[in-house]
């Protein structure tokens, strides 16, 4: 089940006399505080190296927890934690029944982390909700900003939200070795046991929406403010295992090798093309090889490595796996080795909900800030969000196309930008809400 | 200077009146003895696992001299050890003032090694003149049987020999570490302060002549006995490091990357390819390959890779090494990534002498063995020998091509044939001297 099939509310009638017409468009967040608080969790878990490391259910994590409830408090949200450890501030409606719009991100990062990634996402959405608040005003649907747990490693936070969480298996969210996920649950006031509970639909959140920095450099290439998600691309990981024939590279003619790297060599390429001959430019990535015997005078008995496929589409993704096997049954012909693959991953795409993008795109033209469509090739809380109700995703640029890293970088003005389309864009959302 | 330009006394006149004709061809070694002798020697170093571990300067390398020692002299050699530790059994000739013809190769292993490599042609050597003094028989010229020093790590027996050992750099042949070559030569009889006075030229030995095992799959692959050497190529080997640009696989557009394993990958085929389109059939290999970061969701920042490169001639080897130059230039450009490639090694190559090729074939056409020429593609003690001396090679196939290995194998009709064309082979060249 797609996200952008059934949405049976929503009108796609810009024109509506909503709470958007009567919420003046030159009304915007309080950018100075965003950016401030931005500064402030940036604090924790800083590294001398200037990177953050606020890895899940660490001290670093929960302190920055603790500020992220001070701040949803002062916003006007009442708190809970779900048996995933999700902490979620609601902000009440004004009619009864409605599903909840909601929107956040996460707050635990890589080991090598930057500012933005996450952060932004739960920071803008607190700064929404404590605009409108500061405003005595109120949305129709209840409003919720979701800090998901453990984005970084296990998803344990949006998996459980959706219900794809694997409940029989808790050894397969083991964050790190010697830690159970049961313990680590039960650190930020989780509850293993009890994970089903977690789970919610689309009768309980109607729309998810999610800011976050784009972590490539296709906004800053372009030249693009905003960056309207058209979804969050499936993956297909393989493992392909080469075998040839290991040989002195000098006594061995040309003609009679079995060289495991000259066949890995064209596996490089072919993997290369099967994204560039598609239209709807998908990546494909070979990123880890590993040669053996490994040694300057013998020729290749082993290589090793892994492929990479990223598409909207998940027939885009099977084609593309298709062909490569295609590719591979000839390259083992050409260079007489012998080539295997195993799977390593299958994820399914997640597309956006195309009502949610239109009301992006157009709060971007009204709000006069330039914005292209694309898809999110990583990974994030709306890719198990976007499976049971309607999802939609916002990027802002990120500088050079640096993420996971201490040079990541996103401008005070984007950063902002970005708070103020996810606050109109709930605006009109709510206001198409023909109820 | 190459060997195969002056052989002032030679007339390759094969009808003469020489030894050769007198020695009946259907003479023979002592098969049994020889093959005996080569199981007996590959009880020294002896490893759990079936492989030979007798490392140059150790006491297993020791034992094996001192045995080879006692068949020298059983065979009717006076015995000497040089400063480079070379042990050299002489057998007079029967005309005074002529250089000697020599023969031999080295005893020492590879870590884990076989019974063939290097012993057949030592052993072969004590053979042939264990079997002609036997019939108490001389040739004119005096014969010698040289055990080279450490073959297979620092060749500094036959480079001191040759007169290209670097006498000035001890520091360059540290077999292993914490042990000196001082050290080393002093235990076998040499002495590293009187190295300079192991050189030797083509007056004093006027043809050097190495039995060997192919290891390689060319004689074995084309049906022949026997292969008589061309020469022992040259090497060129170069460290190239692509520099690319590290970022996320799933969020960096195909046309956004700089990525170095794709370059790499080119590189791998533009090797290969560069020995392809030469006629002389030379080798070129990427036998070692690391990527980095090496993650699977990670464009490959960089790679470093070795290229290796051999062939009988010094303009081919310097084409190939232009062509790749080119190549590279080119994927650089289309990869947008950086190409740096530094030396690594430069072994010129030793050509054998014409006139002792054409011996060896007409030696197998009177013995009914098959034969071809084919180059020799590992490195030996005549690639040194040869720099200063009319120098020649026989090989014998080696089964499946392997060496350095506890399955390299060379049957007994194979070992057996090897020395009696070593035999012949000395005695034609004998006989074709005008003295």
């Amino acid at each position: 089940m797609t996200a952008d099939l059934t949405i049976p509310k929503m009108i796609p009638n810009l024109i509506s006399n909503s709470i958007s017409d009567r919420f003046d468009l030159k009304v915007g967040v309080n950018g100075d505080r965003l950016n401030r608080r931005i500064e402030q969790l940036a604090k924790i878990g800083k590294q001398p190296s200037g990177c953050i490391k606020r890895l899940a259910f660490t001290s670093d994590d929960i302190q920055a927890r603790y500020l992220v409830q001070q701040w949803m408090s002062e916003a006007g949200m009442t708190l809970r934690t779900d048996a995933a450890g999700n902490l979620i501030g609601s902000y009440a409606g004004t009619e009864a029944d409605l599903p909840a719009f909601a929107t956040g991100s996460h707050i635990d990062t890589v080991p090598s982390g930057g500012k933005y990634d996450g952060v932004l996402g739960v920071l803008a959405g607190i700064e929404v909700v404590q605009t409108l608040h500061e405003q005595n005003r109120r949305l129709k649907h209840p409003l919720e900003v979701i800090v998901f747990t453990d984005e970084e490693s296990t998803m344990i936070g949006s998996q459980a939200m959706a219900g794809t969480a694997l409940l029989n298996e808790p050894e397969r969210y083991q964050p790190s070795p010697g830690d159970s996920i049961q313990d680590c649950l039960e650190r930020i006031g989780g509850d293993w046991n009890a994970l089903a509970t977690a789970r919610r639909d689309r009768t309980q959140i109607g729309a998810f929406i999610e800011l976050h920095v784009e972590q490539g450099a296709v906004l800053e290439t372009t030249g693009n403010q905003i960056g309207v998600v058209q979804g969050v691309v499936g993956i297909r990981r393989l493992l392909i295992t080469i075998t040839g024939k290991a040989n002195h590279a000098g006594t061995t003619p040309m003609t009679l090798r079995q060289d495991a790297l000259v066949a890995a060599a064209q596996v490089v390429l072919a993997v290369r093309n099967t994204a560039r001959r598609m239209e709807s430019q998908p990546v494909s990535t070979v990123g880890y090889l590993t040669v053996s015997p490994n040694s300057v005078n013998s020729i290749a008995e082993e290589v090793q490595l892994t492929v990479d496929m990223r598409d909207l589409s998940k027939d885009v993704l099977e084609e593309m796996t298709d062909r490569l096997q295609q590719d591979l049954h000839f390259i083992a012909l050409d260079t007489d080795t012998a080539i295997e693959t195993a799977p390593l991953l299958t994820v399914e795409p997640t597309p956006a909900a195309k009502p949610i993008q239109r009301t992006i795109a157009s709060v971007c033209q009204q709000l006069n800030l330039s914005h292209c469509s694309l898809p999110s090739r990583a990974g994030h809380d709306s890719l198990e969000i976007g499976r049971v109700t309607n999802m939609g995703m916002i990027f802002v640029p990120s500088q050079a196309g640096i993420s996971h890293s201490e040079t990541e970088y996103t401008s005070p003005e984007d950063c902002v930008n970005g708070a103020n389309v996810l606050l109109h864009t709930l605006l009109k959302l709510d206001g198409m809400q023909n109820s």
